[in-house]
């Protein structure tokens, strides 16, 4: 019997994998959590029918959601995940060793958990590290209720429905600004340029309204609709663009990110580059 | 009623499109060939079955194939196209002022005739335009028996099956070798980075043992297979990386290209970067 995982990335678009089983369904109080086994990208976590993450293709999202923004940062110490349960992006964010401290805000409890379960490399450091602090709780009254904390935060949530769509608002990045060190940095992952156009440029705008250096890259994840997907980092002080690329400290065991790319990344297509004018 | 076409990327993964309707299938003598009208993508080529090319994400395959070697070379004049049926690559060339002859050579006319019947916005260029010439030929006959003639060859072929597997193999690229002029430049598209490491390994050494310069660029395509897609640049003495970004030519009417990504794009994800050690 041939299984295939059909995914509407839009209404008349989407992608369908070939899949060994079906490894686990629940309904959490947040939402539908899947994770399929599929026979192109191993391990599949799907939350209310949208691909997460992947067994072969992960490595792009977290290394690029955490890399940018702690090599712009000359220092970071202390660093908020909101979102992000799978553990990919703390993964990435422990290999800094100017980290001290990694703390996961993630609403689901069950995501954790069955990531754990089932991805468990991806999920490799959100047990045994002292440095990591694991919290299941809601990632925007955290951010509401520190002040001047962290030196970076990242925005690694679902897409902008269900329990996601505060994080895609201009309060919550105001939040953010607050929460952050006078030189901290935010990074937020913002959907494809291809099928997300409106909401890139209204949230680079809000962005840009509240942060002194507002900068939008993109990457190639070919699970994630249309295969090309935008992060846009707000910054207090640092500019990415004007880092030394030579003396960047290069993270061990990445396949995307490495600091040749550092700068890059956000030279845009024009397209790209004209939604945020 | 609700028609989808579904293209198998590879054995196991693919995209899915809803269509309006099938506008056109046929049999040329090389190849099945059909013309879907899709809700997210408008017009779509398909041919044997893969996506050649669609009315609303063209723009990215036909400026990044043309654009990034006609602004290395400091004056191209005369330029091959090999393939490229739906004339979406000669549009862009001539929209360099310094070219005299942009020459077609595409061994299917049924391509020809499909694309300017139904793709008039991108085969625009194949009629009426004095500075191009189409021939219906086989283009790997018409490069062996030219030397010295070209100052820009484009390879836009199909994938390595059927009728386009001898325009991946060594030889052919050492014809293109001799077909162009003593500092003229190559471009192939060679597929996915995700999904045909081997061929693109292959292809960039077998260039890189015949081309004095070889250099290997990407770009998003989302109804390609992975989303991301590969070119491969051999020159016989301009590089890439050494022109002065403010004085390229900045073509009209791109969505892609310009000369702000003509060096970023061959800043290479690492694992890409790794398949060309």
């Amino acid at each position: 019997m041939d299984l295939w995982y059909t995914e509407k990335q839009t209404e008349n678009f989407g992608i369908t994998a070939k899949i060994k089983e079906t490894l686990h369904t629940e309904k959490s109080e947040f939402q539908d959590i899947a994770m399929l086994d599929t026979l192109q990208w191993g391990k599949m976590l799907v939350l209310d029918g949208m691909v997460m993450t992947t067994d072969k293709d992960e490595f792009v999202y977290h290394e690029m959601i955490a890399h940018v923004a702690l090599n712009t940062h000359p220092n970071p110490k202390k660093v908020l995940v909101v979102g992000g349960g799978d553990g990919g992006a703390i993964r990435e964010i422990v290999k800094h060793p100017s980290v001290e401290k990694a703390v996961l805000a993630e609403i689901d409890g069950r995501v954790i958990e069955v990531s754990k379960q089932y991805l468990p490399q991806i999920a490799s450091e959100l047990t045994g590290n002292p440095r990591v602090d694991v919290q299941v709780i809601d990632g925007i009254k955290h951010v509401q209720e520190n002040k001047n904390e962290y030196d970076v935060i990242l925005v690694d949530s679902t897409e902008p429905v269900g329990p996601a769509v505060g994080l895609f608002a201009r309060d919550f990045y105001q939040a953010i600004f607050e929460a952050l060190k006078e030189d901290g940095i935010m990074v937020a992952q913002t959907e494809s340029p291809w099928f997300n156009q409106e909401l890139i440029r209204r949230v680079y705008k809000d962005i840009a309204a509240i942060f002194p250096v507002t900068r939008l890259y993109t990457v190639s994840i070919p699970t994630y609709p249309s295969g090309l997907w935008s992060f846009t980092m707000g910054s207090k002080k640092y500019d990415p663009l004007h880092v030394d690329e030579a003396k960047l400290f290069d993270p061990p065991n990445t396949k995307y990110y490495s600091p040749s790319i550092h700068k890059s990344i956000f030279r845009l297509p024009k397209f790209v580059e004209e939604l945020l004018k």
